[in-house]
């Protein structure tokens, strides 16, 4: 069976002064997740939420897995952020809105390879499922995985949440090298809504192959920020939804 | 394509007098959702996060479809609800803290008919599929229905979110007359996580029927407040995770 528990993120300033609770820290947020990778998870969310600070430590609770402490300088930064998060104004509440939003803090991709061929984007959605051992036990789990331009699978996760199997590589791929994943192809098991697109952008992926549909404001979000968006990945076949000029049609 | 569009629920007491922000009001939350039955997902939702008024006013803004404004003279205690909804005790932060916080808010269903055949449960998701017009013609909307014991479609929604889908069923039901659904069952075109469980109790629903897998954090939800949980739906048959005494084997 798939497992799920709670996660939650607490931040503290260096020290401990300074903050609204210096004692527990304050809550930023709690994710559902399938543990495992919680460091990658926690990292992947803090660059999809535009919070990830440039100097941190990062830690698990000494007495709870499900607890982890970020302590940071820029703790007021962060801790704004935190309740910017549930505030906003009339006038933005609509797609174009939450695009604008993301602008703010995110420029989108550059694409470093050439063009992709139609056909090898559509074989990766199996290639992803044979690196998932989870769902092959459970049936319960969604994947993420990051692809090269030229097929090496760089990193594969898996997760309740298809949200979290995406925090979780991309944290993966900040720890090995922190900077935008241009040259490099994600991979989703399921659809492709505006959070998997907005993950793409601040993450500076430039593909993203989902084997289910697209939404509307997902594919609005792709081709403002120059995100190549795939999407309905079966039998050999896919739709491209954005950013079309990066993908090559088979034979 | 699946439409997805962000809707804003904002709270303010009656004739605006106490609040934090008398004009716009204070941000309760931001669903992304396919528009259509907001009404519906907004009660569901308050509902599910035991955050429902016994008296208020819900209406639309004026001036934008995608905000609508909750009028209560219980703002108090949901501005709290909603702060409260960000902060947690490191000890809670578990799956048996997350089942402990919801035992707060809800006791779970009576169930008011007797035992259901296994077979009639597993024949339930084709005919919800049937009833997903959208499914049909996006492939990407995620659906839920309430039926009767006795097999009547009572609601089926589709939306985006597999968790909008099923707050629309719930707040339609609370239209039509409000009280726990202890002898409905509720089926899902997704798996059954947490948050699906946690719908399912604070709505007072029976049983629950899940065309994916379960997690283990939903199993011993279902379990601690006696809802019965099948999953794994497929070709006739299903696996029932918990509250087997409800179902009957078939022949």
């Amino acid at each position: 069976m798939a497992v799920e528990e709670p996660l939650e993120l607490r931040l503290h300033a260096p020290g401990g002064v300074g903050t609204e609770d210096a004692g527990a820290g304050l809550p930023l947020g709690v994710l559902m997740r399938t543990p495992g990778h919680d460091r990658d998870l926690l990292l992947g969310w803090l660059i999809s939420e535009g919070l990830l600070p440039t100097a941190f430590t990062l830690d698990p609770d000494p007495e709870n897995a499900n607890v982890w402490h970020l302590r940071t300088p820029e703790y007021a930064r962060l801790a704004a952020g935190a309740r910017l998060a549930v505030s906003s104004s009339a006038c933005g509440v609509c797609g174009s809105g939450s695009i604008e939003g993301l602008a703010v803090r995110a420029s989108g991709p550059v694409w470093t390879a050439g063009p992709l061929d139609a056909a090898f984007l559509a074989g990766l959605p199996e290639r992803l499922r044979a690196a998932q051992p989870g769902f092959a036990a459970t049936g319960g789990l969604h994947g993420a995985a990051l692809f090269t331009a030229e097929g090496a699978l760089c990193c594969a996760r898996e997760d309740v949440g298809r949200h979290n199997a995406v925090d979780k590589v991309v944290g993966w791929a900040h720890g090995q090298q922190p900077g935008p994943l241009g040259g490099q192809v994600l991979v989703v098991s399921s659809r492709a809504g505006f959070e998997i697109a907005q993950k793409a952008v601040t993450a500076g992926i430039g593909v993203v192959v989902a084997v289910g549909a697209a939404t509307s404001l997902a594919v609005d979000t792709a081709a403002v920020f120059g995100v190549t968006l795939c999407g309905f990945t079966r039998e050999g076949r896919l739709t491209v939804y954005a950013g079309a000029d990066r993908v090559r049609a088979g034979p």
